[in-house]
């Protein structure tokens, strides 16, 4: 049995060509003369546009012959059409008339890593020298997939089969200052897009995309896009780096959200990596999913719909742990069943680690709460929330009804992972025990909205969760007397107690890395310091602003600048979670300056490869946290007095001004946000 | 007999550091588990401080016994007194009680990449462990050099010699959570800076530097840097990337220019690297020496007197090639003889290119002229002028006059090679014969000038020079009747007769590429092509803006837009040199956004090593172009009809302004340049 990953899928791209013989590879160095002769590389150019979603390399490549060729390519997969994928090169003969082969494939040998996830059932030409086409069946889960290709060309084509890699093939002389264009259309369809054959759907499609041609699709493609950034788009005038990085993360968060598909949600390296094998976290709910919630509520409601139609698994997961209700999985795939490993994968001193997040981080099942509540409360959507986010609400609320430990006149939940993970298993983390103080005072609230507006699905909900009064009542009491650490002479939230009875680590002493303190200290030291892997009580302070409250009810404003002052120096930035929080809650604060610095890093930590891991995949929570320190954070948008939309800028000093568009029920608001005068 | 060439100095760099034994590599690798036990680099930061020429280098290492250690370099060379190298090194225990080694050394053995130009005199520990020195002579010129070291260290310090190395060691155990700091301060000195032994200045000069301390003397290095940029610093309001680059190519100006000797000049790539070998081409007075002279007036006069004091070597290349009066050589050094290599380097297909830029490009001696004249301009330096400059003007006009070749009705001037050096040995440039008219006319004026304000100097010069008023009758009747190539039906300056004869390659085809046309194409078919190399009749447009003129003085505006709509698409920008001088003048015509594409580009020439050669070193030209596009071009600074400084702006749209500080005739002008309301 093989641990749930993404499967990367048969591969669509191959286009090999040859130049009198000579192979185009884009690795040649002009230099390098020791090399037998074969083609040189004059150029490479790559341009990914982010506005329309095309990536563009063009190349200036001299064959062993002498002749010298200009090849543009373009690529897109259909924004409009999610089956569709789109492929145009362009061959240019600038010296010499030279001989061209181009072979184009699809390749049916695709692996992942570590596995090979595919059975190939078919990988031949299925109509001759006009379509090719490969079906799959992945060996685990038994999902089938279809692909289909075709291929327009000025010259002719024949098409042949090579194991499996079905092939088509031209040749051509292309005369002097004379260009050819081809383009290679594929669609792709699995069993969960057609209740026919994958392979039928795509053969079909790609026969009308071809007919359509390249040109038309790339239309429709751009048209899609530029819906996406009329509401989408983030304008930050004064700030040209900070601009491009917003609208590169912004460009991210789409391309992995699932637009046509309410069973699948966000890896949390998107799907532009093998990092953490595709799983959702909470990274999907806290950070990737509120830009969706207030620009797409459509996607936003296709991925709480994946947690939605994942809640037998939870149900499960929580049964399974002696508790009622439902308790979602740390990491959550397919099956909506835990796939958190055990175990690290060895380390260097040939050990491995036991890792308690599947056990212990169990704050996701109110985070997906708190993204549902959010949902509602920015779009209006009643039938959602009447449909499935209040059972959503309501279930993870009875699982915690049945967490929280009575000891002696407080209740206390021990055990814990909260969002700093160096510290595993402890007891009472004041992230968890407020926020799920949170969760039940919303999960009540959310009953008595269903029995005034939808009695009907407030009466199917009590009976099938069991919302007994008592149960009700019990939720009051844990509200009433949940434990919440606190610190009434220095005045802080107390992480947990014992937190400041570890070492102190001086971290800002740590500098410069790339590492975390975690891999400096090593992990059994670092749990027994009191140096923080990524925001946690600032998470909470993000997540609940002023309603984060004090024991007496008083000093808020203090407090929260004394949980700043105690917490932020002792924080690793670990995560590349932490620092779009930090900024979101310095700049609510007025620490704009401060906030600048957390927003920058965390704006480039893929353009820069700020945290070295960039191969691993896009960092998709950090794009979205980018977007709510931008939104929430500078543009202080929030509900003024009235319950309306209203913006409370701090911006940094250097910034003219900052716009974005967020949909408030249905309604477009354009918001700017700027220094006052 | 070697090519003469920068020799790389004795290295007064080397600072080696052990932790419990590791030492400290700043290329390993966190990642790779494969080495043996060795340091892990957890993090490395290197930052160039642009403000005050100031280079820190920060790392944070773990040794093999587990114990953590920071260390921070500082070093400069100091601008307040050029003969001082400050270094610092601090160490903090992060983590255990680590045991530190730190041997400080100067290095003997430093060589060029081809050649060994030292004779290594003395290599020792001068004072026991308080000072060691180098002495050292360049074996073919014969200059000395002396090299003294000190160093403070909180531990005891040992010194000891190993080779050419003399060095001191220190070996101390660094409490947790302490720092030890480190500065060693070199003193060099040069047979061209003293009369007596350089070795004596040097100890002389550290030892004294040593008692001021490193902090005095950072002070005082800072305080000179501030003085620079409050004259030199050029502000663009709305484009932080184009600022930022403006500032790297400012500093890179700055720091290759002589300060303290008028016998030295500007290399092709500064001191930054071997390029070109450390020869002075053109690029000196047309492209770095401008923003000397309108800034750095004392620089500018230093550079100018370099060439002055080189006459001998001018008169001798001119008397050899059968020509009067002096005849600047196209690569200079310390002679003053021409130093061109006459074969280029092996080529990959075995043969060798014969290189006629030392024969051929003449031009070398107008420009110098040019930059005379120019710095007179500015500076209003009369004395200068009487006692220098105008021995340069006039004794190169005299060349031209010898030069210029008597065919029928007309001069011609045949066997020349433009700026655009594709073109070689070609007959008539209208670049050359038209800067040989301006050169004659402004020698005629300059010999007028002085009759009228330097009488003694006029006497002086007209007998050593023997200006009869044959010769000066001879002159303007060059200037009269010099064959200007004009094409009266395009109403275009032809680059050279024959020129639009030859075939016609259209160079945005050839694209993307970081490699010239004439990689692609090879030298020979290249100059059989009207692909041009650099900015040529365009470079002519640059430096005599609408004095450039038309054979029936009408028209001139019209001109000058057909020589570009001519020009720049036919231009392959092979050389560095050639966008800026292009952005100069598409700005001054208006085109703004074609100027900021050759602005950009040529701004980050280096950052972004749009070249691909940055290794090779600083592209100079580059730098001081880059200044002259923003100052004469998007500024628009010219001599108004009153003959004052002022501005004609052509900002790019989305520049919100530009401001820059311009010395004239000894008074600070400050100028901001906006777009009209």
């Amino acid at each position: 049995m093989l641990v749930p990953e993404l499967a990367s899928a048969p591969n669509w791209l191959p286009i090999h060509i040859t130049i009198d013989g000579t192979p185009l590879k884009m690795i040649t160095k002009t230099t390098d003369n020791m090399l037998p002769p074969a083609g040189i590389l004059f150029g490479y150019e790559r341009t990914l546009h982010l506005d329309t979603g095309i990536l563009e390399r063009s190349v200036l490549f001299r064959a062993a012959s002498g002749n010298v060729v200009r090849i543009a390519f373009q690529r897109f997969a259909s924004l409009h059409d999610v089956h569709v994928l789109c492929q145009r090169v362009t061959i240019t003969a600038i010296d010499g008339d030279p001989q061209i082969q181009v072979k184009a494939f699809l390749d049916g040998n695709s692996l992942n890593i570590t596995a090979d996830h595919w059975r190939v059932e078919q990988a031949e030409v299925l109509a001759t020298d006009e379509e090719i086409g490969i079906s799959a069946a992945t060996r685990q889960s038994g999902y089938t997939l279809g692909m289909a290709a075709r291929l327009s060309s000025p010259y002719p084509i024949t098409s042949s089969k090579h194991g499996l890699r079905p092939q088509f093939e031209t040749s051509f002389t292309l005369p002097f200052q004379q260009a050819a264009s081809f383009d290679k259309i594929t669609a792709i369809y699995t069993s969960r897009d057609t209740d026919g054959s994958p392979l039928a759907a795509a053969r079909a499609k790609a026969r009308q995309a071809m007919a359509e041609g390249f040109d038309q699709l790339a239309e429709r493609h751009i048209a899609e896009w530029d819906k996406y950034w009329d509401t989408a788009d983030i304008q930050i005038v004064g700030d040209d780096a900070c601009q491009l990085a917003t609208r590169f993360t912004t460009y991210h968060v789409l391309i992995a959200a699932p637009r046509h598909d309410k069973n699948v949600s966000i890896p949390a390296k998107t799907l532009s990596g093998f990092g953490y094998k595709g799983h959702v976290f909470w990274d999907t709910e806290l950070f990737t999913l509120p830009p969706m919630t207030l620009t797409q509520p459509e996607i936003a409601r296709n991925l709480l719909l994946y947690r939605y139609h994942r809640l037998p698994g939870a149900r499960h997961k929580a049964a399974a742990n002696g508790y009622e209700g439902a308790m979602f999985p740390w990491e959550s795939t397919d099956t909506g069943e835990e796939t958190t490993p055990q175990w690290s994968d060895v380390q260097p001193d040939g050990s491995r680690i036991r890792i308690w997040t599947g056990d212990h981080e169990q704050h996701i099942s109110t985070d997906i709460a708190y993204a549902v509540h959010q949902f509602w409360r920015w779009t209006g959507d009643h039938a959602f929330m009447a449909q499935y986010g209040a059972e959503i609400i309501l279930d993870t609320a009875k699982f915690w009804g049945s967490r929280a430990e009575p000891k002696g006149d407080r209740y206390e939940i021990s055990q814990q992972i909260g969002p700093d993970e160096y510290h595993e298993n402890i007891d009472n983390s004041v992230f968890v025990n407020r926020m799920v103080v949170w969760h039940l005072e919303t999960a009540l609230q959310t009953l008595e909205w269903l029995q005034a507006n939808a009695p009907a699905d407030a009466a199917r909900l009590t009976a099938a969760l069991d919302l007994t009064p008592t149960r009700l009542d019990h939720w009051r009491d844990v509200i009433q007397r949940m434990f919440i650490p606190f610190d009434s002479e220095k005045q802080i939230h107390v992480q947990f107690p014992g937190f400041f009875e570890m070492e102190y680590i001086p971290t800002e002493k740590y500098q410069p890395r790339i590492t975390s303190v975690q891999a400096i200290l090593g992990h059994y030291r670092t749990i027994q310091t009191q140096v923080i892997k990524q925001a946690d009580v600032v998470m909470l302070m993000a997540l609940l602003g002023k309603t984060i409250g004090t024991p007496d009810g008083s000093n808020v404003e203090q407090v929260m600048q004394n949980n700043w002052d105690t917490y932020f120096p002792r924080c690793d930035h670990g995560s590349s979670l932490s620092p779009a929080m930090h900024a979101w809650v310095a700049a609510r604060m007025g620490m704009t300056a401060t906030a600048y610095d957390q927003f920058d890093h965390a704006a480039h930590i893929d353009l820069m490869d700020n945290k070295g891991n960039v191969r691993d995949g896009i960092h998709a929570a950090a794009c979205g946290g980018v977007w709510q320190a931008l939104v929430f954070g500078f543009g202080g948008l929030h509900f003024d007095e009235s319950g309306e939309p209203a913006l409370a800028p701090k911006l940094p000093d250097h910034w003219r001004s900052l716009s974005f568009t967020v949909n408030y029920r249905g309604e477009k608001r354009r918001f700017t946000a700027e220094h006052p005068r």
